[in-house]
């Protein structure tokens, strides 16, 4: 299988983390989204969609989107368990992930997406052009920075994101913290929890992912 | 365990159906949202997201969101299995479900909750209020309506929408239908493959859900 992939896109990173932290390792094929190549004839036939990441597994078939394609790695490769043990750590932690992409990583990639002059007209993933909605991308900020606050309040109750253990849902939370990165916003320095938990996270092996 | 539902919602629906195919039966609580019912002390205690589904285990967990419930009811009643039965099955029917839920159900909120009278400041769902933004309720009814065309192709080729086998995918992008004669959107007469798998939902008994 290959994994289609691109090294500065904080998307496939959800899937690099995953893969480190399972100590799964994927053949890679790098697509040069800067350059537009995602856009071009060839890639768009392994994904219409024109994003990574993109899994394309050896009978052809392409699996889209961090979370199917990690989905597909925890059934194959089961331990250590990132997505659960039991029905209600797995209902848990499936919670605080999509918490954490819909009101972390989505809204970052609202704020970016509809402000930054290289996504003109590409204010969405996707087939088709959408133009830039600056009151969005407003929008979006604002809900990052609630995001911050949210994780912090969350983190001064748990240990880890999704419950007492480590899981996807705190990759996906420190993958948004990067992207943050992206549109210049920075964690308040009086966020203590945040802090010991991704001081925790950048000591993972995986955050170099 | 109890379930916060609302009879006339779109969100919680995904559960009822989830839990019909399912053949489990769970007490629920109707949560009268359109008396905001939702933003009241007695439920912020529940989920202070105010939002409903959210279904309440015996043991004072919250799991919210139709996801989160839906992926707990999975894994405590696995027959029938309705999220895959084999590495690749479960991660193209998470890809699926996710492609229905941001460019279908996301795209349809986003064209109500920023147009309706009734979502005045409530655009988004949250603790937080935001403010309706015009140009947003106009890109979701484009997306919404470019979903029923990409839902009819992609149903030209499979039989159910995750694939061979009937799973929650189906379930999203069948309350997504349902959903858009809320923007009074209407399914295209011409979309026979849409038809043909709107026909065989409507007729199962989860369908009354």
């Amino acid at each position: 299988m290959k994994l289609y992939d691109f090294a500065l896109s904080p998307s496939p990173r959800r899937v690099r983390m995953f893969l480190a932290e399972k100590g799964v390792t994927v053949e890679t094929v790098q697509v040069q989204l800067r350059e537009g190549e995602n856009h071009g004839e060839a890639f768009r036939k392994v994904n219409p969609g024109r994003f990574v990441p993109a899994l394309e597994l050896d009978d052809g078939t392409v699996l889209c989107e961090a979370p199917a394609i990690c989905r597909y790695f925890e059934a194959l490769h089961p331990d250590p368990p990132l997505m659960g043990r039991d029905p209600k750590e797995q209902g848990e932690i499936a919670m605080w992930e999509r918490w954490a992409d819909v009101n972390g990583f989505m809204a970052v990639a609202d704020a970016l997406r509809n402000s930054a002059e290289r996504f003109k007209d590409r204010a969405l993933v996707g087939k088709v052009d959408h133009a830039q909605i600056p009151a969005l991308a407003e929008r979006g900020r604002t809900r990052a920075e609630h995001f911050l606050h949210d994780l912090d309040e969350r983190l001064g109750k748990s240990e880890w994101v999704g419950g007492a253990a480590f899981s996807v849902a705190d990759i996906t939370a420190f993958v948004t913290i990067g992207f943050c990165a992206m549109i210049e916003l920075e964690v308040p320095g009086n966020l203590k929890n945040l802090k010991r938990w991704h001081d925790a996270m950048s000591a993972r092996p995986s955050a170099n992912a």
